[in-house]
């Protein structure tokens, strides 16, 4: 389990490449496709039990950053890792394009309403990171003012993670071939087909510039404090796998305990 | 005016003295009691047409925050210097003990929900601030954990400055003869008593330390982007003069206009 963390953590003070990152990766499982399922749902139970602990305990916040290219798999992710979690303890907090309220503030207006509270879990589909990628690739604001959100960012979340939230941020790496691959499934499947706009092929055509950016935003933001995994997501089993095993290592981490409730002896419900 | 704004800034990088500060001082206005009223008149006048600009061109966001020791007058300047401002683009935040969700959450939380929009003016009436002073002075959290909030709060009002929000800070500040004049007034007036509570006599025996504390945290957070000025507020016409002066040099600073509408040349409203 451990190797899947300390492999795709990005260090901070190294200088990260995407290009070092194969997107086909599967180094960390050696094994039969049968023996990763089986892996796989052992795991869900536990990142379950854990999260029920979480929401008992009531001490933590852990925030859970899903970064990716478009069908990178962030919908994908949400519904396989976290499908049998305790939606009152769990929350997705989904970052679309800005609303009139939320242009009229701080881009970090909007995510900080949204940060866990005690006992919480919260996972950002998409991120205050949009504010320093789609705003770069498309010049939605002069390189000066996004340059500084670097360090914004860094503040902020050193921030968070002073006052008692757990941070893991994820990015989703595909290859341009499978995004290519995955579109066009989009396109041929009828029940697939509303998740394609024009827009993606758009983007799609911005594809360099984007993985420029996100590796600038990796190499900078990846902290002690609120480290960055690199996912290899060509396969889809294999990125389920590895961010499960990532989160529970993390939620081990925390030592929790059920809270001991005062002393009961004696006490008995008529 | 602008020997107002001079005066009473705090300037980075000076070891800053509460000391230093005499509450009593008016040296900055020379003449009769009526001739201060009368400039004040005229700068509320000004407030009021700069608000409504600001409103108008909804291109800034102003910031202000109010600290003082109990009965330093923060509701008093409130009343007083915002009394004619057009509510429709004025609001004041109130901070008051945490909530339980304000609780769950880190200290900057609340804060940033309550920050300016585009075009607003947002009073804060205390502020992210109390978590650097009364959790210090009750030991309501370890050292450890509130020493890092003067780097934290330092960095989230650059990210709202970088990004489009005007900030200043006013400390009201009195005198500790002032204020024990003050809160006998509120035992003595039927009409005043509401705003006393025996609290206040506990927090007055704290004075040394809440002074200690303002003091550090004057000198560690005044910076270019989020100035602390220093009022002397034991006279409140003068508290009040000073104030307006340096609010209205610091809108007159932003270079407002009203919008232009597109050409309307032969437009006939029938």
């Amino acid at each position: 389990m451990s190797a899947s963390v300390d492999r795709y953590r990005v260090r901070p003070g190294q200088r990260f490449r995407l290009a070092d990152c194969d997107p086909e990766d599967n180094s960390t499982f050696d094994g039969e496709r049968e023996a990763a399922e089986a892996e796989f749902a052992a795991l869900n139970d536990r990142l379950e039990a854990l999260q029920e602990l979480l929401h008992a305990e009531g001490r933590h916040r852990v925030l859970v950053v899903l970064q990716a290219m478009d069908t990178g798999g962030k919908d994908g992710v949400i519904r396989k890792v976290f499908e049998g979690v305790n939606p009152t303890g769990v929350r997705v907090a989904s970052f679309k394009v800005p609303t009139a309220p939320e242009m009229a503030r701080d881009y970090l207006w909007r995510a900080h309403q949204q940060v866990p509270a005690n006992g919480e879990l919260v996972i950002f589909n998409r991120s205050h990171y949009e504010d320093l990628l789609v705003v770069r690739v498309h010049e939605l604001a002069p390189e000066k003012r996004w340059r500084r959100r670097f360090d914004h960012i860094q503040a902020w979340e050193q921030m968070l993670a002073d006052e008692g939230t757990t941070i893991v941020k994820f990015f989703l790496h595909i290859s341009k071939d499978e995004q290519r691959q995955r579109l066009q499934d989009r396109l041929d499947d009828p029940e697939k087909r509303w998740k394609f706009s024009l827009g993606d092929l758009k983007e799609r055509e911005r594809w360099h510039d984007y993985q420029a950016a996100y590796e600038e935003v990796i190499d900078r933001t990846s902290t002690d404090s609120a480290p960055w995994y690199v996912i290899p997501a060509n396969r889809k089993w294999y990125r389920d796998l590895v961010i499960c095993r990532i989160l529970v290592a993390t939620l081990e981490s925390l030592d929790m305990t059920f809270p001991q409730p005062a002393d009961l002896t004696g006490v008995v419900v008529t």
